[in-house]
């Protein structure tokens, strides 16, 4: 059994207890011996106290530590560690790995998905990047990855910057645009529920086509009569900057083919 | 049996022939009786050749006519109509009513979904935005709607106006956006793959939540430290004014809260 203590009790950290907890049902898995959280009562639902320690003198030897805490926090964490030359990894998309203090052996173990409070996932299907100083361990995090999901991926620090920042695209910046449909729709008394087909298939064709090959809209066919009605009809100064500016952008990008 | 004819042969007129030849397998239902298309050959997998015709002066009798062309061509073809007093409607949500030519009795027939050639979808999951200039027809389309979507809705010309201009948003920028995604992965030596399970869960989530609950990211969170960070690894100028201004619209969405 590998044995895994995780540090942190936000929404990272609870969704990776429930994670560790469903593996821990087969054998030679994971066995996630304590968690570490400053509020010893947000974690209650989810273990048994005597799991929990709100103190770092009472971690367990493990032999992964996983800290789960807002990026801030990741350095201040990692120092205060009472222990040396053990292996500790953060689960940041964007922190680097020698944000980790370098008196333990250090990677990363970054679960790429968005996690919302009391909304189960299917760790199954979220990807994982690994990265690590040494083979040993990168050998170790990618055993426990792929224990808990189907796509455990070595992703150095590098290339974790870039997923991450198309994760805010793709992830935070396309919530966003769900919001101004949503504004639009309230604005004139539409149902937004009558776009959410809209959003599954564009998600959805996403998995069979390439964007490119999925585009379609007025600025894909250079529909100039809807883009000018349309931009007449946003009244929000802000809405119809960024319909200019993605109209735009769609343009250029028919003309770099 | 009402009698149906589709004029047109692109994306949205194969996908509702496809949906009325589905249709009339069930009783007391829609009988397509013929279809229009300059090129006949474009539809002979859909359809016997009898029931297709490239001449206006051929068209048959039906309940109702449904133009699925371009919006350009909806006036010419309806201007071209050898026939006066029947039910007409369009198919497009940016198009009005009026567009069509007022010897016929007008309406508009608007599936809101995104069509892809060769990938089919499922006519049931797509709402059907409905307009009529009297109530007996609206009855009529009404009927026609509900035999092939669960959701057929009354829309009139300005909520389909705003409902147009949202699904541009949600549809066709939130494409886009999935592009810069793949832009950035591609550049940095990434599969966009590992992003695929975080766009359908962001997809996912505005079926639970509303956009405003969903959001989440640097922008949310006010952490200037990581978009700051962000903002420097991106090294194309279309993409870094479409982060900056996104995420200023995300930061300035939480001030109004």
């Amino acid at each position: 059994m590998i044995k895994v203590i995780i540090i942190g009790s936000g929404n990272v950290a609870q969704h990776l207890i429930n994670a560790f907890q469903n593996e821990e049902k087969r054998e030679n898995g994971i066995e996630l011996i304590q968690v570490f959280s400053r509020k010893k009562e947000s974690l209650i639902s989810l273990l048994p106290l005597d799991k929990i320690t709100n103190q770092f003198s009472e971690l367990l030897t493990a032999d992964l530590y996983l800290i789960a805490v807002s990026d801030d926090a990741i350095e201040e964490v990692s120092n205060a560690l009472p222990f040396k030359n053990r292996l500790v990894a953060h689960t940041s998309g964007s922190a680097p790995m020698t944000v980790l203090n370098s008196s333990n052996r250090r990677a990363v173990f970054y679960p790429l998905q968005t996690f919302t409070k009391n909304k189960a996932v299917d760790f199954k299907t979220i990807p994982i990047c690994l990265e690590a100083e040494n083979d040993a361990d990168f050998e170790l995090i990618s055993k426990v990855g792929k224990l808990i999901s189907d796509q455990a991926t070595a992703i150095n620090s590098e290339q974790r910057k870039a997923l991450h920042v198309a994760a805010v695209f793709v992830n935070n910046f396309t919530n966003h645009i769900y919001q101004i449909g949503n504004d639009i729709c309230n604005e004139h008394q539409v149902p937004f529920a009558i776009l959410k087909p809209l959003i599954q298939e564009t998600a959805q064709k996403i998995l069979e086509l390439t964007p490119e090959k999925a585009q379609t809209g007025p600025a894909k066919r250079n529909d100039q009569k809807t883009i000018e009605a349309q931009e007449q009809f946003i009244t929000d100064e802000n809405q119809l900057n960024i319909y200019k500016i993605l109209t735009q952008s769609i343009q250029n990008n028919g003309k770099k083919l």
